[in-house]
């Protein structure tokens, strides 16, 4: 019943759990039609979404411009918005913006700069969505991971989840464990090299909300006991020697036999690309849940530009 | 009731005062349609607009496309039309052309080459629509720029425009200049440093319709008399040194404080990007309608789009 | 009455003469639908094409995109698919495809590599249409060259045609003389320098259908006796030495005298891009049919797109 309270989407802090309720809702709402009688199929009409990637990401914009298409919604796009600020023109961010924002009723924003959406949406007389900003955010990524594990659960409650791979410089595991704060009695296990072991910010926010959490190097010794092993890669460009590196990458790909010693009812996630981390055989296992996970992208982007453009016209 | 008499829009010189006051009525229309009841809203639903770029302008190009969405058409568009004529393959843009008149309903044209859209538009078979055609013409640019100053003081007359940065090569101040002559008791001052001065061309075209205008160096002499100022870019590749380009630079820079010398009605324009030509505090002035002038450009091409189109339809 | 038994459209080798005259008569129908009373302008209404062209080009993508738009469905596009598969993110194309699969209806592949778009249809739970791999197929390119024949005669049955040019490497030649056997007392003259004659495979295949073929190497010898031909852009790069290219390249121009010698009812067909193979004196003489034979992609492409998914809505 009430508005949706949010203007832009830039970062996971402005989502509490309550806000994740009404996002999850939604997505649930929309998918199910979707799938079924289409009653939003035409919900967006006459609304027109502007993609402004400054580097390429197909998937991310191929998701939200299907996700506003499936609405009714109506897409102007370019892969190549880096032309606007070009050193011959010069023109600045909130320049183009604010010209844009006459354009359409809503932005996706990618950018190479951390805090870009931000500087964005305070001069945009529309909603922003941040898509990525470099080493900064990508709100929709980890509302997309959160949904998926409250998806197959139904719920995020008394739930073990281990992270793998690079932890220190991966926003995706980062914005997953902030948000794990809103939902209780969950438990994170870093899994990783030392080399790239989560930072102390995230530690301390965990203690703070009392989320209970441990380090480990060794995948073995934590896939068997764990609700969901979240995957990412492992970047040979951290490693100090490549025979460091080589050390270090095959013990944390997730082999068959690892897969095997997991509990029957775990999942297993990756926001992807992937590379070699999960081999190709593990995909028919039904714990692999990682290209639901991408197809959720789909759901969330739908819920977002509803929630966000709907407000709108009835504000 | 008439129908639009033309069939490709590649020049301002195709407009005479009729032609200007149907194309600003209709966007008048369309504008106020679009923030009201939305009656033309499907106007053009089946239509297929084709944007053809053969060099990026992702303002414009989201220009155009925004109106014919809005208009409830369709698009497919290109970047990278470039490839069409690549050395490789060397096709022809008449054969280009030809191809994609069988594919759309309009093609939005954006060329490196002068005189592109207007080979084009002799080989199409719909209507063609020039958005740039390198050193040549950009007319809906021209036709935008009439309709801010007429949409502010409801019409055209006696009036006191000053044209500021550089006019030689400016294609923007040049069709101004052009269009303004459609218009009753218009008055002229060209400020430009000496070596970028409005071309003799267009004084006398000025002549020949007794339009009043008269050249000044000195932006502060101007300010405090005119009711618009239309600034533009001064480039450095003008210049025959950096210290007579730093020289000359400055004066030509609306500042906050020249800004308070206009009078209160006045307005002050700019085809946009803008560097730093006019500084960032000067946006909050009432007087600044360098981004609704830049929306205007979506009422333009919508006015345009429908006319062209619709007459298709009753033809 | 009967479903459309493909899911995918991968190869020309697919098609047999049931299917061709399934899509040709559904072309036909949409056609004449597209200048008439538009019953069919909502029928993918809902549905949403993703266009991956891992190599641009324009003129195919429109076609499709057209041909997906004028019948009320939606497009994702991308000319810069390959930044999937970049080397920093190291992708596979199936992992690509089968996210894309989530969030679209149909996906149309261009890639550079041959058996692209079959291996994308093996993991991709919707249609995959190939555009074009490589080396490898073109067959909607195949189909409209059928089509445009038949749709000119009225049917293909006793008719002459030449092939001339690259018939080595052409693409289009040999899928266009493996479709011909699909039909009755047709009769192919292959006309070439000797570097580039059609290869031993297609001949073996004529032969077992009992096609009447026979090759040439003087264009003027066979023109007035053929109710079509096929011309080709014959390469550079094909030949030794630039001398034997330019004693080559002469004698495969059809010029207006040749145009002259043909039969009245004759056509003339080229896949496009020409360069100079065929001079532009020729594009009025009525015979010429390559603008109509690139319309006719259109046709082909709304037909397929239509079989293909709306077999899917009623399975």
């Amino acid at each position: 019943m009430n508005p949706f309270p949010l203007e832009h989407v830039i970062e996971s802090q402005q989502f509490d759990r309550d806000l994740l309720d009404i996002v999850f809702r939604t997505a649930n709402q929309l998918k199910a039609d979707l799938y079924g009688d289409r009653r939003y199929a035409k919900s967006l009409e006459g609304k027109i979404l502007a993609s402004l990637f400054y580097e390429p990401s197909t998937r991310t914009r191929f998701s939200f411009e299907s996700a506003m298409l499936r609405l009714g919604g109506a897409v102007i796009t370019t892969e190549n918005a880096r032309e606007f600020s070009s050193a011959a023109k010069g023109e600045s961010l909130a320049d183009s913006t604010r010209i844009m924002s006459g354009y359409a009723d809503v932005i996706v924003m990618r950018h190479n700069e951390a805090g870009s959406a931000s500087r964005a949406a305070d001069i945009s007389s529309i909603p922003v969505i941040n898509a990525g900003d470099g080493a900064g955010q990508h709100p929709t990524q980890a509302l997309l991971d959160v949904y998926t594990i409250a998806d197959t659960f139904s719920g995020i409650k008394n739930l073990k989840i281990a992270m793998v791979g690079d932890l220190r410089y991966g926003r995706t595991v980062r914005s997953l464990a902030y948000l794990l704060t809103k939902y209780e009695n969950v438990e994170i296990i870093f899994v990783s090299p030392p080399v790239c072991k989560m930072e102390g910010d995230i530690k301390a926010y965990l203690n703070k909300y009392e989320i209970l959490w441990r380090e480990e190097t060794d995948l073995d010794a934590v896939s068997p006991e764990v609700d969901c092993i979240y995957m990412t890669r492992i970047q040979k460009e951290r490693f100090h020697s490549l025979e460091d590196y080589n050390a270090a990458a095959g013990k944390y790909i997730l082999t068959p036999e690892r897969v095997q010693a997991m509990k029957p009812n775990a999942i297993i996630m990756h926001p992807l690309p992937r590379v070699n981390e999960i081999p190709k055989e593990v995909d028919n296992d039904p714990r692999a849940r990682y290209f639901d996970q991408a197809q959720n992208g789909l759901f969330i982007r739908m819920a977002l530009l509803y929630l966000l453009l709907n407000k709108d016209r009835n504000g």
